[in-house]
């Protein structure tokens, strides 16, 4: 099989590119380099199976042109903070509904038809039912990131009725793990690399998060996709459990061995738009076979050694 | 209150900008009449506090500058046909959620906060409830339209928690009425007319669809606007009944006098992102105490009654 992976070269991106690679595919990496790095595809490159084109989803020719020859897309290019809507409304709506509109056309007009897209547990807004599954009640959007994640899933669903698609939607928790390169656990870590004896937090630590080690995540992607076969298949994708930011701030202090003096911003939510309680019910996944290997903590651990061998990346952000 | 109305020129929106300038109230229409008709302004024209403005909803400075000193926003303006998404993508995309964005933008940049949004039952795909309520489960998209208001919605919601806008958000049945001026009674009107003697029926006949009566539509978002006041107000609108697009025909031919042979494409659906059975479940309005004047047979009589006296528009589509 021959694969395109948009966002290729970012966090997850890079670790499903090498797990295609190691499978035996054909890989092209599309990616801008916005948030992706060269050198997550070090060991990519060393394949010859593989390939990286450096573009933007919104040149939709030289996108149309690079995925030619394609069977399967990958999408999951994105602009990934949840948290920054507010300060630039447009991004969202460009780099994640446009993006995937010129995606998706990309496809038409190549005739390729399958699809999997990484979509995220903030479609869910403050869910009404917690643990979520993925057919709770219909949702009320609160971030401008789960608003474009949620159109995105509109459109792809769309090609699906209209041209004949076929679609994998995985509405992850946040996903941690080598290469990792933003989110709370980064920031904390670099944080306290600079100032060990303080740690400022947003909102009053107490927002309960789920997460997903990255490796797992890849797991279950591939998993789904073999064995589930409807005209659009949605799974959430995540553990069996959650944390307080409380709790993944002790993991970090203890792994790094300091003892801050913790300064919260206050309230039950760290930013507009911040979701305090995320757990998603991923039943459906599990039903079929698949179940995580780790667990938040192991995946947080996991992070903070790679962060730790891999402190040029904190440098480049 | 001044209000700014999108797509005023059109169906709905002129009707709505008669009844605020009778009511009393500033109107400003912005529209680039490419589906709206000047005479559907012919009676708001004779009011002093009316103004149209002629503007694209893509031209966002232009925009910005037009609703300059508005109070409330009732935005339209769509591209309102479900039926023909798949001959091209890019329309539901552009002129309704691109075209949404650039409306709340506006709104943002000139302090404006409230707003009202036509949306529509298609939001529901091929639900899994029906009568459908609100908060029916989280639906798969069957087309690009249901596909794009859901996106409008979105983002309309983020604006809400993001930046404190307050919105009401209305999920239309298929309205019908005075002015109105495309979908299936027309398209029969129009055909029977030319060829009383055969009319072409898109799908089986027995799609089960709602309609609710323009005037009942209005007073229903402004009973809502009123009544309502939550940050996101999100309410079906429609009658408690649905028929049959065989009852419609039967109620067009008998009010034309005509009896066609009907000549049946076939298949549950009319065309690909139809959804055979459309009843949404109203009681959350109803119980605000709002309800219809019109049944779904009266609609359409009124429909015909209008068509039969302003023939020129049959010949303007």
């Amino acid at each position: 099989m021959k694969y395109f992976v948009t966002g290729g070269a970012g966090f997850i991106g890079s670790n499903l590119a090498d797990r295609l690679l190691n499978n035996g595919n054909d890989v092209i990496v599309y990616d801008n380099f916005s948030t992706g790095f060269p050198e997550f595809l070090n060991d990519a490159g060393k394949f010859k199976t593989f390939r990286v084109v450096r573009g933007d989803l919104l040149d939709i020719e030289f996108l149309t042109r690079s995925m030619s020859g394609c069977d399967f897309v990958f999408h999951l290019a994105a602009n990934a903070d949840v948290r920054f809507g507010t300060e630039h409304p447009d991004k969202d709506l460009k780099q994640n509904t446009i993006a995937t509109f010129n995606v998706l056309e990309a496809m038409r007009l190549n005739g390729i038809k399958k699809i999997a897209f990484s979509s995220t547990g903030s479609v869910y807004g403050e869910a009404a039912v917690i643990p979520t599954p993925e057919d709770a009640p219909f949702p009320v959007q609160t971030s401008f990131y789960g608003a474009s994640k949620l159109a995105c899933e509109g459109l792809i669903q769309a090609y699906c009725e209209g041209f004949g698609f076929q679609s994998w939607i995985f509405r992850f928790v946040s996903i941690l793990g080598e290469r990792y390169t933003h989110g709370h656990v980064f920031d904390f870590y670099k944080k306290l690399l600079k100032t060990p004896g303080r740690l400022d937090v947003l909102g009053n630590g107490k927002q309960r998060k789920s997460y997903l080690y990255v490796q797992d995540c890849i797991d279950a992607i591939l998993f789904a996709i073999e064995k589930s076969g409807e005209k659009v298949n949605i799974f959430n994708l995540g553990t069996d459990e959650y944390c307080e930011v409380n709790n993944s701030i002790g993991w970090i202090c203890s792994s790094l061995n300091v003892a801050p003096k913790l300064v919260y911003s206050g309230g039950a939510r760290g930013w507009i738009g911040d979701n305090p309680f995320i757990f998603l019910d991923c039943s459906k996944i599990r039903i079929l076979g698949w179940k995580p290997k780790y667990t938040i903590k192991e995946g947080i651990i996991k992070t903070l050694s790679y962060l730790e061998e891999n402190k040029w990346v904190l440098d480049r952000q």
